[in-house]
């Protein structure tokens, strides 16, 4: 493992916000009921709704949770989840959507992890066939697993697509701040054009909590219930919602996600510039994708974390964070730099080179 | 809500003991690996493997999820589990068992919340027969739900029967703590004769944590991976192992559950000599059961807070925790006895008392 | 196993009716769509409809199914399903309904195998109560396991019940022709305070297939999906509807239940007259419970198949069916008289007889 | 719906063959233990056993059963079941191995329906990885979707491969008769590389009945119970054990299958002489997919019953049965030819014709 601060492996790397642990602490007083009872859970609860035009907020651990909880309160085991092939939903949660839903993962391919009217239509076969799960929900990325964002136009095509062909929107919003930061909106406008999301703290300076903004009462009655049985209700509630209250205040999650943006684009722009290392999507949040040598990958690897993205595309990711420094950002770069001039390496064959984009 | 520090509704309406906050504040250093790949995790993971003469230890958010998690190992899906009718596992996790193994649950009655040879023996039929979920695992809670603890002798003969009748041990030890300090042994003792059990940290004085603790290295390749299906799977590991390593310094954890035992026996005292209020089951532990009148119980919820736990029989649950004062303690059985005196309450018909057991 | 034509082992040790055999060899004719889209399954759902007043109707194959999928139609996972503790849908089927559908089964003791009001007023605690799984659906068998029957007025009352309480019904008509035949009503009485049931074949001379009864068209939708899923949808399924279409032809399944609830009541009469041997339950079907002493059950099962129903209280089970002949259960009874006077047996200890109800 | 006997959709349009009827009513003798303790049952499961190599045979009601229970015996709900993108387990099971299993299927690409080393090496990444569903069985049909069959020197190697890589094989043999006649080999051979399949017999001339065939005794012992939880334990178990007693006469099974082959093989032959028509995979069981003009298609199905396969490509899919009769063949060859030629259609754009391997 690196020493402190140098990781580029991924924002959860990081520890939490100073703000946050203040938060747990001025939580710590005297006793509260449990299991949500509690004034901390209120608060944040219609912060939260206030923020994002929701008709309730709901506090789980992780991403996984409030992905699966989000989701099962849209389906009947017999529907299917319209999704990008690499969504984390498919990919990294160890088939828990299967596990815990029933229900089947309808898998689209997608250039930049981001679906389209288009692409889900590809998977709107066999309604109404016995045989078949039936698609009900689709569900996006807000920031998509390739660091990409939707527009808000994007969104808006996507769900009306979705309303005419009876399907339900699940955003997956455990970067959701970063797209936020990117697309210069608000959580509300984020949120306008899907029917439950998640909102995560963790990648964003929280010690661990996810909130499940729930935008239609008539999804929201059960999450209480399903929230138990999935196994994330908290017993102590206030010291989850304790780190929305701090986040939420001064908009802090706003700044972390503006300054994890930031560094990421300035590692893109930094690397952008050095021969043989090329930039794979645009850079839309706090995420950085390049294809460079595996010679040179492994070279840095030695001193610097961080994850190999594609082992046959050589692909890398770089992943900042909200306590990611300027000088940590140009000490990598020039090891980048340094390691790529003593090889003379060529770029790799094959790429699109997205640098344009990288640069804005 | 009563004010601060004068609630006997549940261990978890307390926060957290100031050390855990502080041990937070001292793993926020800089950058770690995610998911349990960082030093506070393996150095937690090993204390308690130490403490317990354990194969290995896991963290997770709750004590349902620990629960569900333990029981997972052991379990096909048409195997079942022996549990007491009013296990916690039965009654207060919405389903989670049925909903996460598929199991069945075949519970037994029991008059102090404890299973013995004899009880498990009534669930056994059916062995061997296509028709009949196939029991396989027993579970136990430690301190039990009417605040009862098994002895060590019990459990030995526990899981002598169990081995006999090929029956795996899973062990509920949410309040683990305050049965070691109340058995006066250690943690290894009460590992010794069970196959899986979890070890609570949020009514000890945490922020929320839980271990579950595997006894058999044959059970225990499959957590990690079963965490993670089961969304257990903490993003920044290092805030749960964190409170467990707070915990183990210089045992706080068994001076918290003296402390909270020691208030729960000040309690019983107290209230045992006050005519009308009747001791429900021997206090083992931080909970007092009592029967009382229903007019008292309502007279005294205007300013205390505590848990009906039987309506039909006026039965209701105090619980004390590491933050219980004495003051508190006297101010409420004061309350009681003035209460009481001033309605001249009988005694509630049909209650065996248990006093001598209760002052040891 | 004893020779052909003399078990009282159970309703499914029969074989099929010879017109139920001659309904597949009619069906047997050329091609017809696969999985339902044949015209024998159309008109045998459309006689089960007008039959029962009902929705629509559906097959499968056997009564465990037909239980899981009527109750998923109702339910959502942390739902609950009241039913009596020896219902057949907790004792018997390994644990389906809990890994299907993920919900939990709350049971209640019944003196004999009937709810009522007051019965499942019992598990309605903790409505609303997030640690609680929710009562949703209420399972009724009729003809229950203990051979007795609901009569339309109790249904009624228990409708009215369930209808305030905002809980479903299902009933469990595994044996649902020999209730017919008792109650000497029409099978839509039978189902007219119900929301689903299901309408066995199997046990009334078919080779092997069971009817949903939906009396909901809301509930109905979602029938082909779940059917696929659970795996109950039949490739040539009109091998399944043409047994019951030969079933209702000329009322194949009343005279059927009207002669095995005869011979049922021929093998009561005839045992109630021998001393040591008492009856259990109210002969309302093709059931005879006994209580008989132990020796003598083993002497009898030498060469008569049957069951014993409860080892600890010594009760056996005698089961007729549609071809069970007047003169096996007068060998049968002749038996049983010869056995005990042999050994002269006195009645077993602490049996309350029903003589007066089994008589009529 | 077209007249008897003239339909190419499905296998399962046929009814039964004549012998099977036979064999229901010669088990229609007398009384039988219920749920398999008949002696058609150990008749019908030892024949299996001997013709199989086989440790056990169990009997279900459809192919969607077998596919699941097969699985079931290999899989934890973490570990996951590598298969054809286009397998009848993902795309026509609504899901029901999802729900049943709790498992994720890993999807493979493939030109023809078949599985080798080098695809399913594609999807062993992410072995250990926690967040990763764990490769643990492959799933392969013989024959395919697609009507091939794998060679036995491809099962072989595929089986070398899998050991290596300790992953277990499930093959779907759904019309494994069909690729016994076509490669011309026992069915021991075609099992021996395998480690549980399924013996169809629905799509070979039965009523409705399917066999698992468990070729390892470690994986056979939870067969009972799984079967009975999976809904899917028959209660006169001998009219499923009958039907295959019937098909293993005399090898029926065998004849049947060869027929329907000879029957695909002169429907290729006919058509691939047809301008316009283009066969899209080899014919080697008693499936022909072939490519046409879409107008053709439609002017077809008004006489003819058949399946679109893929209506983006205008591949069709005609399947003949056991009672597929030769004229048959030939006027439904002469109406594909007059219509062609009353059209004068060019042949489809893009599609590899396979005319040669047809012809075999």
């Amino acid at each position: 493992m690196t020493s402190p601060c140098t990781s580029f492996g991924s924002d959860n790397y990081s520890g939490a916000h100073p703000a946050v642990l203040r938060a747990l602490e001025e939580a710590n007083s005297g006793h509260a009921a449990a299991y949500g009872g509690d004034r901390w859970t209120a608060r944040a609860a219609e912060q939260l709704c206030d923020a994002f035009g929701a008709q309730d907020a709901f506090f789980v651990f992780n991403g996984t949770a409030a992905n699966v909880l989000g989701l099962s309160l849209m389906l009947r085991p017999y529907e299917a989840v319209i999704c990008p092939e690499f969504a984390h939903l498919n990919v990294d949660e160890c088939g828990a959507p299967e596990r815990m839903l029933g229900s089947k993962l309808l898998l689209v391919p997608t250039p930049d992890g981001k679906l389209t009217p288009e692409l889900v239509a590809t998977r709107l076969g066999g309604r109404s066939d016995q045989h078949r799960a039936q698609p009900r929900a689709v569900e996006i990325a807000q920031v998509t697993e390739m660091g990409t964002c939707y527009t808000l136009a994007e969104l808006r095509r996507l769900r009306e697509f979705c309303q005419a062909e009876n399907l339900l929107i699940y955003m997956d919003g455990a970067r959701l701040a970063n797209a936020a930061a990117f697309l210069d909106c608000k959580l509300a406008e984020l949120a306008a054009d899907v029917d439950v999301l998640s909102f995560g703290g963790t990648k964003n300076g929280a010690v661990g909590a996810e909130a499940v903004i729930v935008m239609r009462a008539e999804l929201a009655a059960e999450v209480p219930f399903q929230r138990k049985q999935q196994m994330q209700l908290a017993s102590k509630m206030r010291f989850l919602a304790a780190q929305f209250i701090s986040l939420l205040e001064d908009q802090l999650w706003l700044r972390n996600a503006r300054h994890s943006n930031a560094m990421a684009k300035r590692l893109a722009a930094g690397i952008s510039e050095i021969a043989g290392v090329t930039l794979r999507y645009p850079v839309q949040s706090n995420a950085v994708f390049a294809a460079l040598d595996p010679a040179l990958i492994e070279e840095l690897q030695r001193e610097w974390s961080f994850h190999v993205w594609d082992e046959d595309e050589h692909v890398v990711r770089w992943m900042t964070a909200f306590d990611t420094a300027e000088a940590d950002v140009d000490a990598f770069v020039d090891a980048v730099r340094g390691t790529a001039a003593v090889r003379g390496t060529a770029a790799v064959r094959g790429t699109a080179a997205v640098r344009g984009t990288a640069a804005r």
